[in-house]
């Protein structure tokens, strides 16, 4: 692209930078904000500057947080006896938002991944061990992806817990909601059926 | 979407605000800035807030410029005798990319479309006609749309200059370079007919 503008190309290559926008949507997205109110561009453009410098992540848990501790963690109406073990803050954001939940949250930061180079050391286990011993959690439950590395995680986290007065359990796997049993891989519709749940429970729950 | 951080919530919402980005994806661009390098982050948002604030367009053709007049009109070494229509900025950058052009631009801001509200008023055709007659502009190339409106407006203008001793011309109209003969729509093959080349001219231009 041939810009007449040295401004306008150096705004586009700066979007351009961003995950899944190439030259021609950043050209997009620049030719908005010039139509764009002056003010609202100037306040798009602080909470840029703001959103790197200022978020922190909670010492207690590693969620996204505006202070010391998040939000969720300095809730004194959330039960903190209960810690729900995530991968990313993406997922506290997906559980926050079934609005079902009203535990604590860890965020690990990943799952363990020998192939990619993720060992226990790179992941906020030693953090959750040691959070779960000194504030006396019951429960401990585990929303990892159904994957390998997920179970893998799991397993090594629950075998430096066992030895705690925790209940230890993992969000269900099953067949999703809407979906249709016969598209359903062998391993869910097979784990599905191993976890089978009595009607009443079911029912109870919708 | 539930946040734990209101820093966080509004960066995403801000992001929401820009076409063609929802909510997963504003997210998924704040959480790639949290991750890159303070001093570019603070970059992107500089030149967010100058692009809004610094770039002007250009007193002579409407395009795009950091200065009172644009990098194409106050080169000297481009042919000032030459003027090419085009709707928008993004028309420019596209013909400008070719680097088969060497003349200048004049941009409409639009096609005369009156169904969308858009009259001859609106767009910028009298500082085109003032600029052709005062610059003794040789040719006017027209580069708008294949549309009906598009045609309306090269009509308009043509009738506005036919006075002036000018060589009036539109680009050709035909079938895209790789576009397969039985998929081409009726028009275009007919136009793509109706302004056959001769062999001659078509060899020696590739």
């Amino acid at each position: 692209m041939q810009f007449s503008s040295q401004l306008l190309e150096s705004a586009v290559n700066a979007f351009s930078r961003l995950p899944g926008i190439g030259k021609k949507t950043a050209l997009r997205l620049v030719l908005h904000l010039l139509k764009q109110d002056a003010a609202e561009v100037a306040q798009f453009s602080e909470v840029i500057a703001r959103v790197r410098s200022e978020i922190r992540f909670c010492k207690k848990c590693n969620n996204i947080s505006d202070a010391d501790t998040c939000s969720i963690c300095s809730n004194p109406m959330r039960k903190h006896n209960m810690v729900c073990v995530v991968e990313t803050i993406r997922d506290v954001i997906a559980i926050e938002s079934t609005q079902q939940y009203n535990g604590a949250y860890h965020v690990l930061g990943g799952v363990i991944s020998p192939l990619d180079g993720v060992g226990p050391d790179q992941l906020y286990i030693d953090q959750l061990t040691e959070r779960v011993k000194q504030d006396g959690t019951e429960e401990v439950i585990f929303a990892l992806s159904p994957t390998i590395q997920g179970d893998t995680t799991i397993y090594y986290i629950q075998k430096k817990l066992q030895s705690l007065p925790l209940r230890i359990t993992t969000i269900a796997r099953g067949i999703s909601f809407g979906g249709e049993l016969e598209y359903a891989d062998e391993m869910t519709l097979a784990r599905s059926l191993q976890n089978r749940l009595p009607v009443e429970s079911y029912v109870s729950s919708r």
